[in-house]
């Protein structure tokens, strides 16, 4: 049970993004790029679905939701959102979670 | 890029579960309680779906396909899975992916 797990109120998201055909590799590393130190992000987990070759989930966990709220005016994730607009098709998927436990997670 | 991500083929799944009524959080603590410390997973992170009461959201990251499998005949996670059975209405979403990118994870 990390430090993050003490927060008042961990908020996850969980999506689906259908890349557009043949863009999926580019799409991940916009997304993994912008990532790396975003303030409040407990978890950002990338995967490509095996059976949609153009279907990329993305976890994330966050200490609170104003954090998410927040990262979504940082300039590099505003950059990235730019960029990979033109790459997205659509997305299939998009729920809210409350984290409630977390194997393997840092702190 | 931690050292879970140099293994040949990492393996991720991605599922809802839907609890019997009431059952949820009973459910989670048998989840949460059976996972702490399998051979080749690298996460296991539990989220409570926000807009549905019901709902619980795990997304898991293994070593490899083989030990997420392998996990499935560990004494306690058969425990696990038996006792959970009667507290599962259904599975709504399971997808496989390929881990390809992960902030915030340990190793």
């Amino acid at each position: 049970r990390g430090e993050w797990m003490e927060e008042v109120e961990p908020y996850g998201l969980i999506g689906k993004i259908k890349a557009q055909p043949g863009k999926r590799a580019e799409l991940i590393a916009l997304l993994s790029g912008g990532t790396g130190d975003m303030p409040g992000c407990v978890a950002y987990l990338i995967g490509e679905d095996l059976k949609d070759a153009e279907g990329i989930w993305i976890t994330e966990i966050w200490k609170s939701r104003q954090y998410h709220a927040d990262s979504l005016k940082l300039p590099a994730v505003q950059a990235a959102i730019a960029k990979g607009r033109p790459l997205i098709a659509g997305f299939e998927t998009h729920v809210e979670t409350r984290p409630v436990a977390g194997v393997g997670i840092r702190g």
